[in-house]
């Protein structure tokens, strides 16, 4: 029997899974903190190291965060990883474990795994948003991950949605990210309690999730920041309902489980803006199953898929 | 020797050709105004009948405006063609003439005929929009037309770029459409006209091409008319850069031939709010090559597709 390897690289922890031939029961995993002692990359293969099999690997695939080249298999850049700039991590593996090795950006390998295991079973036209501090996205359609010429597609929290809204993390105006992040709620919740606004929040900080306990509590700012957050995400959504036609939404990450604060918001505002309601007639808009797991299970999936395609056309 | 027939359904006028089963010049070509005696559809069918080649017809694919599905041959609604209402015209034609018959989008058909024979041939990553009255758009992801699930994908004209901005003709506030298109154009520099600014344009409810004359003789407000479409126009073209990491932009319709009015605003905001430079670093942004052609020849390209196809997945 063959096996698979996994690997989820974070800014904070490493984990990496063996896999079958088939299904999604890891046969062992291991998690380690991405920082400590030795680089990263070598952290990397000391957890691969530990969890090799006896049986056959037939092949290795990596989920990373930043802009990365599936294609060429380098990491252009990874914002909580420093020092990973034009990272040909695919070569660095393949040189180390003598397997064939593949590289993918995290989001895109979630919305593989949400699609293969997840709530996108069945689907052939697919949006993932992942929302947590940041926003990013994964678009399957027609069976077919779109990652663009140098994999750089799919930045679905880096889209202008209010050119006069706030200023991103990245540095530009009114994005996605800047508006219906946990980050943009939270912000804007500490922006609105130092204008003396009254709350039940007391933390002049509060996080996402301390705004969605005074929500649910019936704080109304509160139930602002959150409304707020869900009709910037309408307009998002509908936006790539126009540009990809999906079956289905599927929203991860951790401000997705905040449920009706977001959802309601996000649906009024969708069915009142949307272009045609064809776009809405079958559509789903529904959280992610697989949690954390999501990458992982992608990452799985593409290594099975790049060794389908490598006995399909072999090497000359 | 077989031929194919390509028909262009536009709201004035309707075009068909024969075309060799090579190459792209026609053997014959026809065109009549869409409405006159007898109802579109029978035009069509008069039109196709009147250019019927001796020769074998393998293929007949027509492109239509308004939304449609490719899939199941209906067009759900053309908003120049009164009473073009979930029109099954894939069927009615083959029923008629008894030829394989296929129907696409015309922006969709103008982006594969600019892909095949125009301004991106060699590119794998291509999104083409077209800017007149109105703004379509079609895309090619990795040599894929994208058409989502009932192929309502790529309505790049109606996605919201300032919910603060102006009403669209589709009702909702902010679209691409409303802010850059001719109409929008002319829509503002009448607007500021009636404020009582001063310009050389005489008349009060100047056109697109109107206020592009009076921009190259200096005309500040026609200028500044240009100036606006070009910085939104970057927006929207920066957002399907990050979300689709194209290697061209090709631009069609009228108003993208004004040229520097419209393209140096354009590039110049792009190059500011680009959300990494790597966008950037091999796209080309150009003006579409095939004029009124892009659309017949698309359908064309479209008919010897959907022929191969059948050559290799015979039906049982």
């Amino acid at each position: 029997m063959g096996t698979y390897i996994a690997i989820d690289v974070g800014g904070t922890r490493i984990r990496a899974a063996v896999y079958p031939e088939k299904g999604m029961e890891p046969l062992r995993m291991e998690r380690i903190p991405t920082q400590g002692e030795g680089t990263p990359v070598e952290r990397i293969i000391e957890v691969v190291s530990r969890i090799w099999p006896d049986e056959p690997v037939l092949g290795i695939a990596a989920a990373a965060p930043g802009p990365l080249d599936p294609h060429a298999g380098i990491i252009f850049e990874a914002p909580n990883i420093p020092g990973w700039t034009n990272l040909p991590l695919q070569k660095i593996l393949e040189d180390h474990f003598h397997v064939p090795t593949m590289l993918g950006n995290d989001a895109n390998m979630a919305a593989i795994g949400e699609w293969h295991y997840g709530a996108g079973v069945g689907h052939h036209n697919l949006v993932y948003l992942t929302i947590s501090t940041g926003i990013g996205g994964g678009v399957i359609m027609d069976d077919h991950l779109l990652v663009g010429e140098h994999g750089l597609a799919t930045e679905l929290g880096h889209v202008t949605i209010d050119p006069n809204g706030p200023m991103c993390s990245c540095g530009h105006r009114g994005h996605l990210e800047a508006l219906s992040s946990g980050t943009a709620i939270a912000k804007y919740a500490a922006e609105q309690l130092a204008l003396g606004r009254t709350s039940l929040m007391t933390n002049p900080a509060p996080t996402a999730l301390e705004i969605a306990n005074a929500a649910r509590a019936g704080d109304l700012l509160a139930l602002e920041a959150f409304n707020r957050a869900g009709e910037y995400l309408a307009i998002a959504l509908l936006n790539y309902a126009h540009i990809f036609n999906p079956t289905i939404f599927i929203l991860g990450g951790g401000v997705s489980s905040s449920g009706p604060l977001l959802f309601e918001p996000l649906r009024r505002n969708m069915a009142r803006d949307v272009y045609s309601p064809k776009y809405l007639e079958d559509l789903v808009i529904t959280t992610a199953l697989l949690g954390d797991d999501a990458g992982l299970l992608g990452t799985l999936e593409m290594a099975r898929l790049m060794n389908l395609e490598r006995q399909l056309i072999p090497d000359d």
